[in-house]
């Protein structure tokens, strides 16, 4: 599970950053990859890294600001022309289909594969599958906007294989069992719990990616205890008058919200052009003042999400 | 007056090339330019020139095929975004209004200028101005589709000032009359008619842009004797079955239509990502056996329209 930035600008495209979108790659656990919103140029941006168009199976769009979505029909035609043909799932506010739509009709472009829509409103989880969750929830910016909350669904422990056969309990389908948690009677009598055989699940990782915002109660409901957070900083430190004037954040408001929702780790994209090269260290540096683990990111920029280390005793918390 | 390339691809944006989209620089002419087709990512092509987007006055769409127009919505926000507020006017085949309202509606864009629109049916005549004539004629591709011809007028003659000193015509009112090739009577009494004292006029040049076709007998009205022919070439020479098939044209048949039609200069563009680096040149060399002035064009070529030369019997035919 990696987190790849296409884009990472606000507003309009300028040379070194390119309109929102922002890769959540699931090759090792699905073979697929999510893509979170999808500025002008996401496919040209796709182009200069080894992400596959027809791998995208969901897309995500945070709100229907041109920056976030002007991509989306270049990149559903790219993805048919290059062969896609597993259907693909797009979740966002009422008015995106319109706009595919529209797009796919005026060009008279016919896709090889099949489009389902999710038009949110309500908050609450959106999809659910045996490994993942994704939550959505209402965030407060100009025009409708969500953010998302992805949670990978906890590994089930090991079968301690050694121990069982210290307890001299055969191998055989009564392992699968086991494995699964049961509580086995075993031929000889005895009644053994999975429970005590597993050891100790791996906790799945949870990754924030909010949209365009100012500061609201809601953004935590997505945040707590997330292992990634990526967040929008159009404004720095000593701006959050103009930030709420023009419904975003800034860096400080941004990092006070990791560390209030125990967050693992910052990633702050959604940077203007007026921050470019030493400027953005100085977002950064900002906001490691009161967040630690902070970074602003770049476009083609990479973010490994680990694991949290186990113990013996279970999950680190 | 001159041609800059800002995607001379086909179908879908490659490394080298990127979709659609001409300039024709009239900085000079009308402090203004013209763009023939939008691709996507065209705005950010343009953030690699010295082009103002609030210059581009007047965009001409040859068809509505995606990669001819899904950079439209992103270079108008951003058009505004930059400060543009004078009107622009979009010609193209109908369907393209509902195209950028649909988006500017959905993306909830206010524009600081306003469009106006004219969706085209019927050929002929789109524009004339005191400059400049345009043309749109119907081709022959998949989906409705226009080439334009763009005439610029005829520049008079200048006012042969030594030659009305010779002839003792005292300055004054007279001179602006004369050189506006009216007949005048002078104060002592002889009459003179301005056309004996201007130079040779210099004819205005002729740009057709062409879009994507197969071989069309419409094409010649746009292509007769013009001083540069932009002509589609997605494929090659031995592929015509292919090109009639896909609705396209080979480099060789817009090669015939260049000479047949007396053209100056032939530029190809939509140039398909099979044909990369010598085999491009390849493209080029195959034309240039039945059309000498022929070049196949890259991403931001630029092209400096020449005037023809004038003799003192008047235009060079
Ligand atoms: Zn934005
Ligand atoms: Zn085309």
């Amino acid at each position: 599970m990696e987190i790849q930035f296409l884009g990472t600008g606000a507003g309009s495209p300028g040379k070194f950053r390119n309109v929102t979108s922002t890769a959540l790659r699931l090759l090792d656990e699905r073979n697929s990859v999510w893509l979170f919103d999808v500025g002008e140029a996401t496919q040209h941006q796709i182009l200069r890294t080894t992400l596959k168009p027809r791998k995208i199976d969901k897309i995500f769009i945070t709100h229907l600001h041109g920056d976030h979505i002007f991509g989306l029909p270049g990149l559903l035609s790219s993805r048919s022309f290059q062969g896609g043909n597993e259907p693909l799932t797009i979740y966002g506010p009422k008015g995106i289909r319109d706009f595919v739509e529209v797009s796919m009709r005026v060009s008279e472009t016919k896709l090889s594969y099949k489009i389902h829509y999710r038009e949110l409103s309500a908050d609450g989880m959106i999809f659910e599958d045996d490994k993942f969750r994704v939550y959505a929830q209402h965030l407060d910016h100009r025009i409708e906007c969500f953010g998302y909350r992805v949670v990978e669904k906890d590994h089930p422990g090991e079968l301690m294989v050694e121990k069982l056969r210290e307890a001299q309990i055969p191998s055989g389908p009564v392992y699968g069992q086991l494995k699964a948690g049961k509580t086995v009677t075993l031929p000889d009598g005895r009644t053994v719990s999975g429970a005590d055989f597993l050891g100790p699940s791996q906790p799945g990782r949870i990754v924030a990616l909010l949209g365009d915002t100012r500061q609201t109660q809601n953004a935590s409901r997505l945040t707590q205890d997330a292992d990634v957070l990526v967040h929008e900083s159009t404004f720095a430190k000593g701006e959050s008058k103009l930030a709420r004037a023009y419904y975003h954040s800034t860096n400080i408001q941004a990092a006070e919200l990791a560390k209030r929702t125990n967050v693992k780790m910052l990633l702050l994209n959604h940077i203007s052009a007026r921050y470019t090269g030493k400027m953005a260290l100085e977002l950064q540096q900002q906001a490691r003042e009161v967040f630690k683990n902070t970074r602003v990111v770049k476009d083609f920029d990479e973010y490994n999400v680990p694991f949290q280390k186990i113990t013996a005793e279970g999950a680190q918390k």
